[in-house]
């Protein structure tokens, strides 16, 4: 682990640590903020950010304003980047598939098996770094936003007791179901329809072995609501399995880091109370 | 005036205009946020951000996290770009002169005098449009980083009466006497040093027509804080002069984004209660 950068910010302090991931097999970013207390060795839970397509590990730490929250909470927030990266790591012209849209899973199909293994990454190889390497708890929390809140919410059913706290942002809660989920599900996995469902929030929730508050918030002006994000599949599947979940629909808000910004206080704050 | 961007935030909008600029001769793009209370039609001060060397209007707007005091004190909050910008416009390969470092005056040289008027545009052509376009009422306040520090001081005290409140963050506060400023200077107003002095807010403070008080925040971090800008000059220049100064030095902090977002809170604090 090297600190490439440092920045002092509400009190705490906002790094960004580079390391050769022994699972992705390349270097990574990761964005770290630490809050006042963690500066002063206290041990503080940690919450894992979980970015969208595209997004390197710069979005979250410089657009979403949630060092102020954490600050005052005394949280630990991690922002990986959203896929293996480099000139050796497979990669697509499209800005859905490859490079900066891992989808959160280990892939199984060529040729992106070799490097595209991003849930074992985020569940196991960055925790274990990141509790080594700074004051924290045995608590963790996951957040994430469009495909990043689809890793928030997989990730959090798929390994239960894992986190203690979990919410999403616009998540793509239905990857089997609309466009960016199957196009990266097929190449990822293949065309094994039950491999699919291995990794879709909806149809994870029927089996939940721990039935884990969900808080999601979604923008009814969200540009992809309708076409990639159809919470309303996630709302039925909560239903019908009694699994707890807040979905608040926020009028006027879109798929930006505006939209995060406005809320990111309010998911700190239920994190944080859940992992005290 | 055109809307090219909207996004809702903290309850008001966050909206990115363009337009002809008769001051400048070019297009020009700035950013407005409309907090709640100006959304309801409810008249509103306007703070007007300028940004430093390279900025666009988008860099306060996505990284700084203002929004959410502007929503909070009923601050409609305009964030202009840093020069004339395009093709025609004459331009230098330096990150510190030309295109992105307006420097918010006249410029007198050529090639630099057909469109470098940043002074014109912010303190007229910039309010006059603002104010035809929404709710405000007619008290402005400025607010700047860096150069756009340099710009906020200069502008308040060459203009008196046209801003009711002041602050900056890691201005240039002696642009005669360090790199960037005589770069800048000499190549915009040429070598005649009563005209740098004219826009230089050391030089300023003695013959200030108004003793608005100034607030300034100070990273000991800051990587330019030596060679640029050097606030112990303004703090003697206020001694001297009798002109209130706030000028607080923050342990840790550097010259980013990260600095102004810990912060900008106080600052707009500051200009809120000015402009009730």
């Amino acid at each position: 682990m090297e600190r490439i950068e440092q920045h002092a910010s509400f009190g705490g302090r906002q790094e960004v640590w580079q390391h050769t991931s022994s699972t992705l097999g390349c270097t990574m970013k990761l964005g770290v903020y630490l809050p006042p207390a963690a500066l002063q060795g206290e041990p503080c839970p940690v919450v894992y950010w979980l970015s969208g397509l595209t997004c390197t590990e710069q979005n979250f730490i410089t657009k979403a304003g949630a060092q102020q929250y954490a600050a005052q909470w005394g949280l630990i927030l991690v922002a990986p980047d959203t896929s293996p990266r480099g000139e050796g790591v497979a990669n697509d012209p499209a800005y859905d598939l490859g490079q900066g849209a891992g989808f959160y899973l280990n892939a199984t199909q060529a040729p992106w098996a070799a490097h595209f293994r991003m849930e074992d990454y985020v569940v196991q190889e960055l925790p274990a770094l990141v509790e080594a390497h700074f004051p924290t708890t045995e608590k963790r929390g996951i957040c994430g936003h469009s495909m990043g809140g689809h890793g928030a919410l997989t990730l959090a059913l798929r390994h239960p007791g894992r986190y203690a706290s979990v919410s999403a942002f616009a998540p793509i809660v239905a990857p089997s179901q609309v466009p960016w989920g199957q196009k990266a599900f097929a190449a990822y996995l293949g065309d094994d329809r039950a491999a699919w469902a291995a990794h879709d929030a909806v149809a994870l929730i029927a089996s939940a072995a721990q039935r884990l508050p969900l808080l999601i918030d979604q923008g009814d002006a969200d540009e992809f609501l309708a076409g990639q994000l159809q919470p309303q599949r996630l709302q039925a599947a909560c239903a019908a399995a009694g699994h707890p979940l807040t979905l608040r629909l926020q009028p006027g808000y879109d798929h930006s880091y505006y939209f995060i910004a406005s809320f990111i206080g309010e998911h700190l704050a239920h994190h944080a109370v859940a992992l005290r």
